[in-house]
């Protein structure tokens, strides 16, 4: 009889982290491809463009003025998705009783309360993560733990923030409205749903097991090898078993760091070279520079005790790209309304990423 | 005091249907855009294309020749992601038992058998659902029908499908990969994550209070008016109070219809002559062939008694377009890592779409 084979057979596997499934259908990845493909972009940016609002100098909105900085920028967002400064939601009731008990099963409002601010990867504007050196990265990490600390103690009217969501938008196809590398940091009195999530399954984890989900997962993978893309002394990169993107990779801190508190000066540096190691692989995978949305997830500013000592510091990889530069996976029609959806295997993505350079840039070996 | 004003001020919405939050922040619709843009292509579509292999006539992948056919017209997918015919999975233990008990854990799978099938909605290459007739979209809901209830008495080797998903994606920016007008049915042997989450929810809340979710939600929707965008005598579309994109829309049978199996002949008119509608004012909104996901929920193929007692037919319409027929939302960043995200209300894309044309398209007026 036939056996079982992962890269021909269609399965599911569970996303532990979130709690659903991810439909696989290896065999997919064969059939040609007739829809929309992104434009390539030329890498043709100048190091400053008078005309970017991120740029040192420039103004932005509202006619504030950038200082010249050197290293890594922190400024409140002009166009904040959540503000400090408006009032409480209080429900309205009507009289009628039965339409007041529907309202409040099905039209459940909470306000929310917060900031963002954008953060400017460096000065420079044509230079992305894997062009930068080491040390500037770690100036971003280390700009992310400031962040982090001073929100974790700083209450606006008494109102803490609850969580601090760090994240990249990276290219045209993800959404980024400007090449000026930068990312984001938005804050709320609230922890957001998909943080929620995936820190009440590590807690659930935690509490049948006795031990850690990720930590678990690091030293099962460990073993298996297969899947994993990078490694240094505190961390860890490899294309999660339950991978949804082509090309999505996880990084995990290797010891238990709840959260960017409790990084050492090591970790930190660490840090910003697997991330410079990674985003290289992926530029050099398609030869461009390669889109993507990434994010840290960690312990909540605050939390309760469980929420907090559950937490443990990840980063997720979320690009588009599937076949070349040009062609990236629609999460659309199925993926939408059924289940998540791929077609290569997490292996076999991960093989492709083993075998790229993690030190040389293609850019710099034309 | 000021006042809370769901206009200008950050809230969460809650979707009782996938027991998630929606982030809402009305003030930032005002924000400019200098992202990626969609190209707006003119619809300059022939009614036969010779090179199109969904067109009556034509030659498909594998030599396979389009039948002549004049109405609607299902075929299996030539690449379907899913198969029947494929061997089971077990699960291949080690011998060590630690390693076991962290794949069982971490490394979950389950084999997918199923089938997959284009619908070619009309052999007029350049028709959509909009510019189609209403008796030719009837055909399409018939064939939806038929297909239903094929597929609920017809089992392979032993094995029933649990689930049948209808959907399109329209427009190459939902990734549709061929302008024939056309749509997809996936049926597997397993219900899929987000369909199963939807009837979780539905019978927990008839378990809590008696009465249908989505029974109640019209009655109260009914009441207030502001986000009913049509109505007919089976069917309501309004943009739900937990909408996520910009433009989405839900499209709710008005008495209880578990499935297409319950549709007599007035639903089958009354459905085609709404998703007209409902298409033609998506067109006139940005004067542009309105992309979209849409699917159909409803009750399981083979399921418990509750899941298919609690289900309620309704469709899905998730357009991707925010302010004009090139600029999109993107659901990057913040709504991958956090939780998703939108900018101007419900109540004002209700209000928008109250105030365009159901019956004349835009290309009739020109
Ligand atoms: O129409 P196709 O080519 O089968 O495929 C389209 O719909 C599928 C189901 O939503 C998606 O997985 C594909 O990314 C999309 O291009
Ligand atoms: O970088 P911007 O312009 O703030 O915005 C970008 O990231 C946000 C958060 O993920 C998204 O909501 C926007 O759609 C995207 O364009």
């Amino acid at each position: 009889s036939m056996k079982f084979d992962f890269t021909d057979h269609s399965h599911r596997r569970y996303n532990p982290l979130n709690d659903t499934w991810v439909l696989c259908s290896p065999h997919r990845a064969k059939r040609p491809w007739q829809g929309e493909q992104e434009e390539i972009k030329k890498n043709e940016l100048l190091e400053y463009d008078p005309k970017c609002y991120l740029c040192p100098g420039n103004e932005r909105a509202m006619g504030i003025k950038n200082p010249n900085y050197m290293t890594t920028y922190v400024f409140r967002n002009d166009y904040p998705a959540v503000k400090i400064d408006q009032p409480d939601y209080v429900e309205e009731l009507d009289t009628k009783e039965k339409r007041d008990s529907l309202k409040s099963r099905l039209l459940k409002t909470q306000s929310v309360k917060g900031n963002c601010f954008v953060i400017c990867f460096s000065p420079n504007h044509s230079l992305t993560l894997p062009r930068m050196e080491v040390d500037a990265i770690m100036h971003v990490v280390e700009t992310w733990k400031q962040l982090y600390f001073n929100l974790k103690n700083e209450s606006s009217e008494g109102v803490y923030y609850k969580y601090i969501e760090f994240f990249e938008n990276k290219g045209s196809a993800m959404g980024c409205s400007n090449p000026h590398p930068h990312g984001q940091a938005w804050c709320l009195d609230t922890i957001p749903t998909i943080v929620g999530e995936e820190i009440k399954n590590m807690t659930k984890y935690f509490n049948s097991n006795g031990t850690h989900l990720l930590g678990d997962y690091i030293e099962l993978e460990v073993e298996e090898k297969q899947r994993i893309v990078l490694e240094n002394d505190s961390f860890i990169v490899l294309v999660p078993y339950w991978a949804l993107w082509p090309f999505e990779t996880l990084l995990i801190a290797k010891e238990h760091l709840c959260s960017l508190i409790d990084f050492q000066e090591k970790h930190v540096q660490d840090l910003a070279s697997i991330l410079k190691k990674i985003t290289t692989k992926y530029d050099n995978l398609f030869c461009t520079s390669f889109p993507y949305s990434m994010g840290v997830h960690q312990a909540p500013l605050h939390g309760t005790e469980d929420e907090c000592n559950n937490s443990w510091f990840h980063i997720h990889f979320y690009p588009p790209l599937l076949r070349s530069a040009s062609v990236k996976k629609f999460c659309v029609g199925f993926e939408m309304l059924g289940e998540a959806q791929r077609d290569l295997t997490s292996e076999q993505a991960a093989v492709r990423l083993q075998g790229l350079d993690g030190e040389k840039h293609y850019l710099d070996t034309l």
